[in-house]
């Protein structure tokens, strides 16, 4: 009679010194405490645990470290900076899959401020290429509050959104090239710096967006666009959101695609604020109980007496009660991090429960009030609390615990208030994910509301393009690794 | 002894009156002077065969019909408007497959001015959709030649370009949701009206611009943009291209997205027209190597003033050798008529051979200069004719056939010609097809020119997603349908 050996869990031995032998000491970590901060996400609401992380410092090594693994069924990570909150980017708990991390790859490759591109590696800070961008007069408009730490492979793998979509769209539609790291470990160059390209099926598309699961993107050509020369900021209180949707459509009417931002905070969002982080003010004389943050920016000396007169005039139609533009760096710097700071303010409280939902603009305001009515019904004393890009239709609609609550017991009640939220959502037209992806964390609602044959056919996309399954196995679809074998 | 019976070619006759069924007769043309004017294009330059146009009127039954064909294995071809250039709406000589139009499905289905978006069904004109957007306070700004007659199903499959992608981009940028039918005559439902969407896989993507060959568009969600209330509209002579480029940065950096078009037009753009068109007559005064037309729009009452004063910046700089802004809609419609005629005029011509290329804009110059010179050392008195949109790097380059040449001579040179201006066009890292797509036109350069990973990743696609090959096969990638079967 024959033992039955029990199934082997984590990546065999050998196989871990093979791929250290792939790239050489440089280009691997291996001790526990180098590995730790790959596993753990931001937030601290991911970890995972992995024997290996490699970190390769070319398109080449990384095209080698992939082919060894698909030849030997070695599950992948892909990582860029860490900043994502859904968990796509730690590894399961079973140490199954090693950690394939592009922060070594972080050259910028060429600047045209000519043509308006510039191509740079996967690992490269979202920051720096925004630096690289100002240097030569022009702008890479995509904008977030982890633009210091997060790299733009990530960002393009989660097709990132911020807070200057309203005006230049999300990572997706500033993306002119990609090169590509296929699961099988080949190359395919698509680094393309051209604004049409109509030769075939745009391949780039499906690896936008698909968290590492079809391919780990390695560099890319990026649009850079005119750098404006004045921007101007202002806070304003409305009465809530309907009114904030209306006032959005005035100042398009009267700025035209000047409107770069044009973010709801709930009145909540600054007590909050002012709660944890003092140095933070009331930036107007009374209290309203929604605001909405707007950037303005242009080629024109004019700008700052056009929001002014756009915001006068909103004023006399009852859309707005208060404003003030910013009328010193200080004070625009001031406004812009009550925004920034609501993900840190979360963090310090740590008794929300995050909903990163989409429905479209003009239904923004239904929205908020049938998801506020029904959890006011369900938990009474709740703490609203919701901020996002109006003009996205982008809501981060995360309630705190009523105050008498325990955090933990409110945190238990997560799939209930998820589905009383996403219920409203998907009935609106909405998504469930708009800027974080699926991530770990969304896949069972992604199931839940997807029809079957929009499953289907993310299912045939990445058997199509992964057939091993190895790349981000158990992200965006629920399929588990094979265990690697020698 | 058994005879082999001849291979059938050509839709079986039984399936044919069984496909009528499927409608009734209002939802087919099965009569040969009915059918002529599906099988030809409009360049007069691809004619097909087929035995029977499936004319729908709603999705659903678009739906039973694909369902149909899949099931007894009938290729299809859909059409929208048969603008196209390259074949790619035209059926195959062998009568094989059957067409699909879609200019039955014209409801506009939603309008929504607060949240930006219109619903339509993918035979509506795009002419229509501009007007209905319109109608309410919006611009819906994909802009043809064509518009009057193409369909926004058609502009979607084929990812279409024109005239004012530099500000807006291409149709893909402006398509927020799709509904499709899918090869097995499944309805896929992604019309969403949202601005953000990370929930898996953005399956659209793959839709868009992939010419009907991995399933029909039915209906998409559009987004729609502030209409600007001042528009104006400038033609410029200059030296050559690599000014125009130049001018396009300067202009981008005084009066930033309000630069909507920016056409360069060869002297002989002009001359042509001239001859041809008695109608138009010289912008300038004077004679110039190259011409631009120059749109802004924008909400701006002083945008006349602004656009002026960054020409006469620009005559200073050496730019612009003169210019002249219209001053009266005749003369505005004047200007955007020797643009919008050229297709035209090349088709009174008719000697031409056609390349729809695209190149880094920074690179542009480039290009010209090297195709101009390899040209005219092979075809001595080659006639060079060229226009196109600077901003985004797509040039028209159709030179004619030497005066002392005839026409049909020249015409026999094209796979030699095309040789010439594709090697360049890829050594400089550009496309050989930039807004007219693959269709039956440029399968063969495609193949030649894509590396061969790029060619399996499409082949990957289409078989992921249209295993059977009944979707407009042999159109981007070269599989043959198989013969349909009782």
């Amino acid at each position: 009679m024959q033992t039955q050996s029990a199934t082997s869990v984590g990546v065999p031995p050998d196989l871990i010194e093979r791929l250290k032998a792939v790239t050489g000491p440089a280009g691997y970590l291996d001790r526990p405490e180098d590995i730790a901060p790959y596993c753990i996400a931001w937030r601290d609401n991911w970890t995972g645990r992995t024997p290996l992380v490699m970190r390769p410092n070319s398109t080449a090594e990384l095209s080698r470290i992939v082919a060894f693994c698909a030849e030997h069924g070695v599950p992948m990570v892909p990582q860029g900076g860490n900043t994502g909150v859904t968990g796509g980017g730690q590894p399961h708990p079973d140490g199954s899959e090693i950690i394939v991390s592009t922060n070594r790859m972080r050259s910028i490759r060429a600047v045209d401020p000519m043509g308006d591109t510039i191509t740079v590696e996967a690992g490269v800070p979202l920051a720096e290429i925004q630096a690289a961008a100002r240097k030569v007069g022009r702008l890479f408009p995509v904008s977030l509050a982890s633009e210091g730490t997060c790299e733009i492979g990530g960002n393009i793998s989660t097709n990132a959104g911020g807070i200057q979509v309203l005006r230049y769209g999300s990572t997706r539609a500033l993306v002119l090239g990609l090169e590509v790291v296929l699961p099988d470990g080949r190359v395919w160059n698509g680094l393309r710096a051209l604004r049409k390209d109509s030769a075939g099926y745009d391949l780039k598309q499906i690896f936008i967006g698909a968290e590492g699961t079809l391919g780990i993107v390695s560099a890319a050509v990026l649009r850079l666009m005119p750098l404006p020369s004045h921007s101007e900021t202002a806070m304003v209180g409305v009465d809530g959101p309907a009114e904030s949707v209306r006032l959005l459509g005035r100042l398009r009417e009267s700025l035209g695609e000047r409107v770069t931002s044009f973010e709801l905070l709930r009145r909540s969002c600054l007590d909050y604020t002012f709660a944890v982080m003092p140095a933070h003010s009331d930036p107007l004389a009374a209290v309203h109980p929604w605001y909405v943050m707007i950037s303005v920016d242009g080629p024109d000396a004019g700008l700052r007496g056009q929001l002014e007169e756009a915001l006068v005039a909103a004023m006399e139609e009852g859309l707005v009660r208060d404003a003030v533009v910013a009328s010193s760096e200080r004070q625009r710097a001031a406004l812009l991090a009550l925004r920034e700071d609501q993900g840190e303010v979360q963090k310090l409280f740590g008794i929300g429960i995050k909903h990163d939902i989409s429905v479209p603009v003009s239904r923004i305001a239904e929205f908020m009030e049938r998801a506020d009515s029904a959890l006011e019904a369900t938990y009474p004393g709740i703490r609203l609390y919701a901020f996002g890009h109006v003009g996205d239709g982008n809501i981060h609609y995360n309630p705190f615990a009523p105050a008498d609550w325990d955090g933990a017991a409110f945190y238990a009640e997560t799939a209930k208030v998820n589905r009383i939220v996403h219920d409203i959502v998907v009935e609106l037209g909405g998504s469930i994910s708009a800027e974080h992806g699926l991530g770990q964390l969304r896949l069972g609602e992604a199931e839940y509301y997807k029809a079957a044959v929009e499953m289907e056919l993310m299912r045939r996309i990445k058997a199509a393009i992964d057939p091993l399954n190895l790349m981000n196995p158990g992200k965006v679809l629920r399929i588990r690794p094979r265990p690697a074998s020698v």
